[in-house]
């Protein structure tokens, strides 16, 4: 492949023996060029291939109309239906946008924060890796004035926008649907405490319990980063208990995943010995056998919302006073890996 | 949120009352400008919360160290495991990627191209849309001497770097294993035909068809766009017709699993009724039952020697003679869905 330099305005003056600012002001159609050397620079413009420089224009005007999007990964079904909703939403409105994933690194998280300011971005909608406790990347971004809206993963310290769902209250749908089924012994794989919806979850979890009498045990509650092969790690180190929980709740449906596969791998039965809930309502979730009852977290919704809350600090140029602050209700999708009645 | 106006070189020039011209020497230390000066100048760029635009230096360097990916969709293993592959090489060079996605749609890519051009990336990794038939975008690209790649879907009239898998030899294995299992009547839902892999994967069924002496009956070859939708319809189709198939071949998981499920919900056994094979390898092949036959697409090599050949491109100044032509052979992955002497 043939590695061209760019045409540039100074390529054109050289051509034509003017200064580039006439070049500048001839492509303008400025009133104080004349009619032939506007034609003659239009027509050396095209000789040479010229592309003007959107990027400088929009340095200009101070829009880019781009959108940055950063999230954990995009090999997550409600992270990639969350993008596609941002995307159809700011696309009725001219916005592009570009997406980063941190895959749950906080150095690639920072790096990607510093491509998409590079870039000039209108604004960045967020969802933060598990390793980020440091929010000194995010601040920059609100430093900046860069309307910075966070879903799902977010930090209430940071003080932006946020869209997600009740995450103590659906530990609080999982525990009592599990008590219901006649569970005693519910285990949590939590995600890490550190972050704030996991955190939630958990809060949610030790409260459900006390709610129902049940006691809360250090064994039955373990930190993972929720990938599958975590919880395969986690399931087997739950197995090994002498005494074993009767229901699991994972925090995520790929730790439910690798939970679902060490019990069926061990032939122990779900529900009967041990029921299975997981979190997200990832497609899988309705696949496998048996299918794993889960949480749906609204990515529709979540997408659509982030993408309007931007669109409102869009519009506006003076200082936004109220915050979005959205919370969905979240709603339990019962199936075969918890529900002992319906067998 | 307060949106700031950014501080310029001009805003720190007004404070000292010197020129922008002396701001910008003094902050690149230049030797024409005091020392005093320069402390001036850095004291008041610091308390103006000043960035330097990176931008504008990548422009005058004429390297951003951004390679932009476009894929069909980020919700889809494959792509997103080539993304991840891309990624992790690009990253040791000190390469961030920025993704975007064209829904299969034309209009989509050639806005996500013109983003990318935007944003100055130094590079340009891409599979095409569905839709794609006109290459006027592409060429755009390769006229403005950006390295552009493209992996999986790409179009030899382009003749550009490209790297996928040997989707004729592809469709010669899954025939043969059907053949070996006794089928006789095998259908193909095909993706588009004006796409080279899927023109590819129709070739090879069709010749793989004479080879093995099956009549070749168009009422059994099935154009699609290969949604989970479509892969419904279209096997709906072909279970009405008179003389019905006992073999079906997905050219994508996605409407295999469309399938599946109508041959499930119409109690059409698999693999006795009829032979299910898709293509892809998604996770879920392996999680639904039956488990689906799928071709491993080796988006792990994929995704590397795309960007190995990027790097390449980058090192390079001068013209880069010989195109790389990467084609890897497929894998055949037998499961139950086709897997008539394993049950």
């Amino acid at each position: 492949m043939n590695i061209k330099k760019k045409t540039t305005i100074k390529d054109i003056a050289n051509v034509l023996n003017i200064s580039p600012a006439a070049v500048s002001k001839a492509l303008h159609d400025d009133s104080r060029i004349s009619e032939k050397t506007k034609r003659a620079v239009k027509q050396v413009a095209k000789n040479l291939n010229y592309q003007p420089n959107h990027l400088a224009s929009a340095l200009r005007k101070g829009k880019s109309h781009l959108v940055g999007v950063i999230v954990p990964r995009t090999n997550s079904n409600f992270f990639s239906s969350v993008i596609q909703n941002i995307e159809e939403e700011l696309d009725k409105e001219g916005y592009n946008i570009i997406i980063t994933q941190s895959n749950e690194s906080y150095k690639k998280e920072c790096r990607n924060i510093d491509t998409l300011l590079f870039t000039q971005v209108d604004g960045i909608i967020a969802s933060m890796a598990n390793e980020t406790i440091d929010l000194d990347y995010y601040e920059k971004i609100k430093s900046k004035g860069i309307p910075l809206i966070l879903f799902d993963r977010g930090e209430n310290d940071l003080n932006v926008d946020y869209i997600g769902i009740n995450d103590y209250e659906s530990s609080h749908l999982i525990v009592d649907h599990l008590v219901q089924q006649g569970c005693k012994r519910i285990a949590h794989i939590g995600g890490y405490k550190h972050t704030r919806i996991f955190n939630n979850r958990i809060r949610g979890y030790i409260d459900a319990l006390k709610k129902h009498n049940l006691p809360i045990e250090d064994e039955l509650l373990i930190e993972s980063n929720l990938t599958t092969e975590d919880g395969r790690k986690k399931m087997t180190q739950l197995l090994a208990l002498k005494n074993r929980p009767d229901a699991v709740y994972a925090a995520g449906d790929y730790a439910a995943l690798g939970a679902q596969q060490v019990l069926n791998e061990q032939d122990i039965k779900m529900p009967h010995d041990i029921a299975l809930v997981g979190f997200g309502n990832e497609p899988f979730t309705a696949m496998v056998t048996p299918s794993i009852t889960s949480i749906n977290q609204h990515s529709t919704e979540i997408g659509k919302q982030a993408a309007k809350t931007f669109l409102e600090h869009a519009k506006k140029t003076t200082i936004k006073q109220q915050l979005n602050k959205i919370i969905l209700d979240a709603e339990l999708i019962v199936r075969d890996s918890s529900n002992l009645k319906h067998i």
